[in-house]
């Protein structure tokens, strides 16, 4: 059968270590890369192996970054280095300038604390984050926009506890309550509980 | 931002290129290939590339096969080489294979007649089949198992014409009703109206 073929299954394994493809998706995805042309598959591999030479860590915000040119948002003069908002991941950090209206800088934590799957403290980029406030007394706000998810609000309490210890800062959080355009009654309790508790005036 | 580095721009429009991949993952996806270690990569890539290298087309069943090899179902003494099965896809064969049973052998169309995305009679493998149905009188069933889709339907009924005209042969296709484990009343009625009018002897 083909999926006995060594180079399909080979090619089958390599696709099911690539998260968010179901078992119905992965014949398709597989069907795709079986059914492309040679220039096509090249180019693939060419863009997956330049990642390791064009790519860097941030040293500041620990994002990814051009390598050999300073990072964008943290080099920008445009945007506003005295709050710093702390987020999970670079895709959390693109959700938020995609919404646009934020102009302060970053600070990606690369995950969130895990115990259940070893993720501490240590794993994360905490110390990093600790550092620059340190190191920078303009500092004046530090948001916590981790999700709200038990590790991620577990995340954000232990963040919040060795802040108090540093330089007087102001420290917030995200708005919780009702996405804009849903209906109250569809919403779960603990949503509906946030924004009445959280109303804000009108 | 990140996603405007040259080396992840390519690289999220080569991922956009690859089928079922939706916004929401492309970006996840995008965070595996990122993060993932050199080694990972460079397997990964291996893998594609040796697609060219080792896959080659069975010219009996139109399916992919091991360059320099047999067809393992064309080949196989175990598999009955009167019947064949008609299918779209090498997926399509898989799932039959998977549900185990049937011992015939196969013929991959590689598609279905698509006016409207320009795919005519000369773009699947029909002549090809046509040929081993002409060229072999042992053959004595052919079971159209293409997709109830539009056009699933019109390329078994073309099939069917053309086969009209050739040596006589059985034509069968699959049977059509109530999936095993669902609710009648969960059905759509045209899935429901073909179990009643196809109904056989308990």
């Amino acid at each position: 059968m083909i999926d006995q073929i060594p180079a399909v299954a080979q090619l089958l394994k390599q696709l099911q270590h690539v998260p968010y493809l179901a078992t119905k998706n992965l014949y398709r995805v597989a069907h795709y890369f079986l059914t492309a042309d040679v220039r096509k598959i090249d180019q693939f591999c060419t863009a997956l192996q330049a990642l390791r030479d064009c790519l860097d860590t941030c040293q500041m915000c620990c994002c990814f970054k051009e390598k050999a040119q300073p990072c964008s948002l943290c080099s920008s003069p445009k945007r506003n280095q005295r709050i710093i908002c702390v987020v999970e991941t670079w895709q959390d950090l693109l959700a938020i300038e995609k919404a646009g209206g934020y102009t302060g800088v970053y600070h990606v934590l690369n995950g969130v604390l895990n115990p259940l799957e070893g993720i501490g403290a240590e794993d994360l980029t905490i110390q990093r984050l600790l550092a620059r406030i340190t190191s920078d007394a303009g500092i004046a706000e530090i948001i916590l926009a981790l999700n709200q998810t038990p590790e991620g609000e577990a995340t954000a309490a232990y963040i919040a506890m060795l802040l108090r210890d540093g330089p007087s800062l102001l420290i917030s959080c995200l708005a919780r309550g009702v996405p804009v355009g849903s209906y109250l009654e569809s919403m779960d309790r603990l949503t509906v509980y946030k924004a009445v508790n959280e109303r804000r005036p009108f």
